[in-house]
């Protein structure tokens, strides 16, 4: 089959992949679309040293499946593949499962492909009122809706989301959900543009007030994002972490000790609401695809995901 | 002018009140649109031994103000008017007041009537997106965002709405926008229909699985929901009470204790964010407008509120 693969840092098209063969507890799922998130542009940069078919957020249609219930089901898919045994796994934490794998991350083969598999467990029908091309963004919808699982966002609360890239759109939408005060950070007049659209409040940079925000987001995708978050968020706020990329950052801790700063880490979010959301239109995803291209240009969508400004690119599979 | 008087538990219109002398703080408004809550229907059973002009949910126009920039202007108003002097005030729960007076409800003259007065500190501007049918919720819409201000809602939270009447309907809405798996017990058909053009999930009281729900919202208005919302919560999890109404209920709570439930008491809300809300459309009240009359059917519309099944119904002051 057609795949994208990724190998020390070289993403190629194959078209010599073997269609993969399900495991005991695993379907065969046929990929219908596909999104370009930045943690596979980071992959691409050195990010984690994947070796594999690249891709994690997909709907498609279950072709196999130990679970009848699930055949010819149109699917979406959680992206950690878990032991069930392990201490993580034991206390419902199982995205942080010690013995997991990771679609397109981490030791498992990814959806930018014809066909992928994942354990029944992880698939989630999507209801026939999702069209595919919102079911494609439950897996970063649902990574945003993590922030709101994890930590208090009051709706008298002011928030501020620095990062309003690809996944900082989704998680504008979330957190303009609570009613909080929110204001996101743009650096580009498209990224104003669509935050507008959804009545959403922006400013630049240079307007941002220091200690102002009872909570902060960073979603940059990149290092240059964390001392404007910290600046903006008031003492003793949360700074929610959500960016992942290649590379360290060199940061004052003493300032978050003093000022008795929570930084919150938020990486995998639930699906069924995120599911709920799309379902209900509460959270429409759809005007942030800018561009859609067939799985055998990859290569190209990948260039275009890359250039400044872009949001979601889509990867289409024909049947 | 014209206003609707309580006294004694007897509700009379009448027409020569005088149209009340603003304090030096305060601003004299002009009442546009006015809703009656479940509140008032108390009152008049003797939920509090209030005198005077009855109605706290109103949208107007300033017609007198010490700040001219609210002169002219369309708003809406806080219902607690404080001291900012006692431990309450200064610890930033203004709403808890010890010297409050109340909006139509303790020791201050309400909005059923032609003029109103309050500090000026309690008016918000409604921005010009909302029309007054939708800015006639938001205290109400307030109301039942102190719920997620208080308790940490989770978008994987399964929740449970017992009472879908006129507060009920918004407290659905605000908690449908967090994702969680939202459940609304419904007694009549049209709870039924409207809550689920909103895309919420509903099921009779016989349905209603015991232990099942992290968080349970009580808002039936009356002491019957507490039982069944009490039975629903699972141990650890929390019951918000949102009812209040004449008389006292009889409770087990050793079983609160034995299962370590949290009751969370809660009442006023916070306003901007229900501005927020309405403006950006991501909550709609005015399909929940049953009926509407002039101030001088006052007495009628009190009959009609009365009802069961009733959603809001609006008094209207001409200019």
């Amino acid at each position: 089959m057609q795949g994208l693969y990724l190998e020390n840092r070289r993403l190629t098209l194959r078209n010599d992949l073997p269609v993969p063969h399900p495991a005991d507890n695993e379907a065969l799922v046929r990929v219908r679309l596909a999104g370009i998130c930045s943690t596979d542009l980071e992959l691409t940069r050195g990010y984690y040293p994947f070796a594999g078919i690249l891709g994690h957020e997909f709907v498609g249609e279950v072709v196999e499946s130990p679970d009848p219930a699930l055949r010819g089901a149109r699917v979406t898919g959680e992206i950690n593949l878990t032991c069930g045994k392990c201490a993580a796994c034991r206390r419902g934490d199982s995205p942080h499962c010690e013995n997991r794998t990771v679609l397109g991350i981490l030791g498992k083969d990814g959806c930018f492909a014809e066909y992928l598999t994942l354990p029944v467990e992880n698939l989630h029908p999507v209801p026939d009122t999702i069209p595919d091309e919102a079911a494609v963004f439950t897996e970063p919808l649902a990574a945003a809706l993590e922030i709101p699982q994890r930590s208090h966002i009051r709706p008298a609360d002011r928030v501020l989301l620095v990062g309003a890239g690809r996944l900082g759109q989704l998680i504008a939408q979330v957190l303009a959900l609570t009613g909080c005060a929110l204001e996101a950070v743009i650096r580009r007049d498209s990224q104003r543009k669509i935050l507008e659209a959804y009545g959403i409040a922006t400013l630049t940079e240079s307007q941002v007030k220091a200690q102002n925000y009872d909570l902060v987001v960073e979603a940059t995708g990149s290092p240059g994002g964390f001392e404007l978050a910290r600046r903006a968020v008031r003492p003793r706020g949360v700074l929610v972490l959500k960016s992942t990329y290649a590379g360290n950052l060199t940061v004052n801790l003493s300032s978050v000790v003093v000022d008795e700063i929570t930084l919150a880490g938020s990486r995998c979010g639930p699906f069924p609401p995120a599911l709920r959301l799309l379902a209900s239109g509460r959270v429409n995803p759809v005007p942030l695809i800018t561009a859609r291209y067939p799985l055998s240009d990859g290569l190209r969508a990948f260039e275009h995901a890359a250039r400044p400004g872009v949001f979601k690119v889509l990867l289409e599979t024909k049947a």
